[in-house]
């Protein structure tokens, strides 16, 4: 069974590789949380055109993930940047928001 | 005309998305400097099927790196760091060692 949660998050990553039809019903469905039903109905289709849709584009985004890994490496990332932090604390002598700043700013790389 | 340079850090962020034979005469052509004939010997083909090949993969990197920017942000994230270096060199008491350590702590992080 699919994650919903994943699913948003790998289209954050992915999205702009799908096609701007697939993109918009795979928004619809897994951020807008309207129905297949809805959607088939907004796209003049059937229920089960979207479905497969769905699954389809679903596998998509998999493959690009286990091809590109921009989410693993976002994650790998962020543990990165907390070993650093844990460092900077017991190394230094910076202030506790001082550090919360350098926190955030390496977030901020890590995440455009 | 096409910079051999800009094509082979585009091969590094989107390689993967090629098939198997693309990316491997895109390497020869681009990383390993082997001619169109040489290549097109190698893989018993034509050396325009092989031009047509690499013309055809190199539109491709240029439309993932449109959709992704993933060399883009590499380049942003880059500039990032400098700023915030330059920052806690101004702000804080570090001495220029452990700085030059943050500095490539952060240098691997965006380049995982």
């Amino acid at each position: 069974m699919e994650d919903r949660f994943e699913i948003s998050i790998l289209l954050d990553y992915y999205g702009s590789l799908l096609t701007e039809k697939q993109l918009m019903v795979m928004n619809l469905y897994y951020n807008d949380d309207l129905s297949l039903a809805e959607i088939a109905e907004l796209n003049n289709t059937s229920r089960q055109a979207i479905y497969d849709l769905t699954k389809r584009c679903y596998k998509q985004l998999l493959s690009y993930e286990e091809k590109l890994k921009l989410r693993d490496k976002s994650n790998i990332r962020l543990v990165m940047k907390e070993d650093l932090i844990k460092e900077l604390k017991t190394q230094l002598n910076i202030t506790e928001k001082y550090l919360n700043y350098i926190d955030s700013k390496i977030e901020d790389i890590i995440n455009i």
